[in-house]
């Protein structure tokens, strides 16, 4: 059984949804209602070792890693940062590793505006769980639900990178242990940069339709933003933003597979009306259109042979 | 390092604290500007295997202790439920103590009308981390700091049940595995009850002061919730609500010893004006007298011989 099957199965309908929960569980965030015409976005995301990131890893990039990727989430609903909480466990107390975790914590929570406001430590095997809050205007939050037949389908962030650096730190442990020693894909996999200033650059300027992060790979997401919106969609692959590391080191179809499956890139997958493509792209370069929306179910590439994830496991 | 130093030296100051950050680390949750008027509070508690709960115990009772105590901090600051969501990390799928484990989760999410909301789940040593989120008016939030010096200290609920319950589910292992053959004193330890109700009865009819659930001991919280008030007790040791199982089975040494060090009883401390008593018992008849805040600092005897906590483990 996979995670959304045990979701489904077990933890569905648990309590009598209250009338400040405006969004409950299936998308990146649920969401509150807050401030008069404000909504409070929130995400968890726990970081096991040899699970999420090599456990002899840098411990600075551990903890940006940790925050950033539950901080993902609240890009991908287009929620700015009001701040986050640390569910520590820790088998033993080792004052370098900690020092360094904290740190590297500390550098993505400044960058990001995005303070730590309470937590939980305990004695255990290492797991960190970061819950981060974050709020929008109720009009212009983001879902997966909402795309519509016609709409661009958009990619903002490359693809692939992650999914190298993993092997790269997975074939050789000693690199993992220094984040100085790390190129473009390692740095790809440990330190995700945020896309939430694009995310509100274009919130505030530019009617997307839908948007989920690529956390478990193009295709897998892509679908998940599908069945949440009831729309099929035509992907044009050859369009895709690939790394450009992949472009030189990789074949053509390694580079496909890792751009579709590869996952833990956390770019954003968003859809847009074509005709506010041109005000998205001139806000945010990096923009990069994957294919449409058409009306139907499902994923098909241009010559209409049918795409799906193949379920491909990250670790 | 205890947890508090730890929290101190490596995690304090992390992010700039955004606008909306009411109160930050240090109380038993964390709130946000939410509604005109209101505050939203949220708390995350981690619970784990043979630290927080024996490993084998009654899988619904896991699921029942894992929300109720990360629950306990939203009624110590009288914050009624919004939801909460759950991090979980299961070594293995076993789908009896799955849906065990989410009936009781379900069954204390039901009755205390707090859905979940959103969650992660890993494949991991088990570990449940809870995090609620709960919402009051903001001129009546119960905070640690706020207990003025001839106030009366109060204790909602019983003492030392849960200590002796933890005793005898430690001392037999096979108990711990069918909560149908569990008494009063494993029942408090494993079901810990909601003293939501009464809290919010508290919170809307009496100028309490200042409060804190006692999770570590009484010694221990009424430590914590004399520092954030800058004022000191004196105690009545012989006015504790001791629960009616330990007077029949313990000496008194050790009632006093599991009520004032025990812990995990999550029992409400709670301070308010003398004026306001005959109200407050009038609306709660468990509530207990058990000491009155005195200028200065730290905690006396009636005779006037210190008090201090041991710095008890409790598992």
């Amino acid at each position: 059984m996979d995670e959304f099957a045990l979701i489904q199965q077990y933890f569905s309908g648990i309590g009598t949804p209250s009338q400040q929960v405006v969004l409950g569980i299936g998308d990146d965030c649920a969401l509150l209602a807050g401030h008069t015409g404000e909504q409070l976005a929130l995400s968890v995301d726990t970081s096991l070792p040899d699970r999420h990131f090599p456990a002899q890893a840098d411990p600075w990039a551990i903890g940006w890693r940790a925050l950033s990727v539950a901080f993902s989430d609240l890009s991908a609903m287009a929620a700015e940062p009001v701040g986050f909480t640390l569910a520590l466990s820790l088998p033993e107390q080792d004052p370098a590793w900690l020092q360094a975790f904290s740190q590297g914590l500390r550098a993505f929570a400044e960058a990001q505006s995005c303070p730590l406001i309470g937590g939980d430590t305990t004695r255990g095997p290492l797991a960190i769980s970061v819950q981060v809050i974050g709020r929008a205007p109720a009009h212009r939050v983001w879902r997966r639900q909402g795309a519509q037949a016609g709409d661009l389908i958009a990619v903002l962030g490359d693809l692939g990178a992650a999914y190298a650096g993993l092997q790269s730190l997975l074939g050789d442990p000693e690199l993992a242990r220094d984040r100085h020693q790390w190129g473009a894909v390692e740095q790809a996999y440990m330190l995700p940069e945020s896309r939430m200033q694009e995310a509100l650059r274009l919130r505030d300027q530019v009617p997307v339709t839908a948007c989920i992060d690529i956390s478990d790979g193009l295709l897998a997401d892509c679908q998940h933003l599908l069945a949440a919106s009831a729309v099929a969609a035509e992907l044009d692959l050859a369009a895709l933003p690939i790394h450009p590391w992949l472009k030189h080191h990789w074949t053509p179809e390694q580079q496909l597979d890792a751009a579709c499956e590869g996952g833990d890139d956390y770019a954003l997958l968003l859809t847009l009306p074509a005709t506010a493509w041109p005000r998205a792209h001139q806000l945010c370069p990096h923009l990069t259109i994957i294919g449409r929306c058409v009306a139907g179910a499902g994923m098909r590439n241009q010559a209409g042979a049918p795409l799906a994830p193949r379920g491909f496991k990250h670790f």
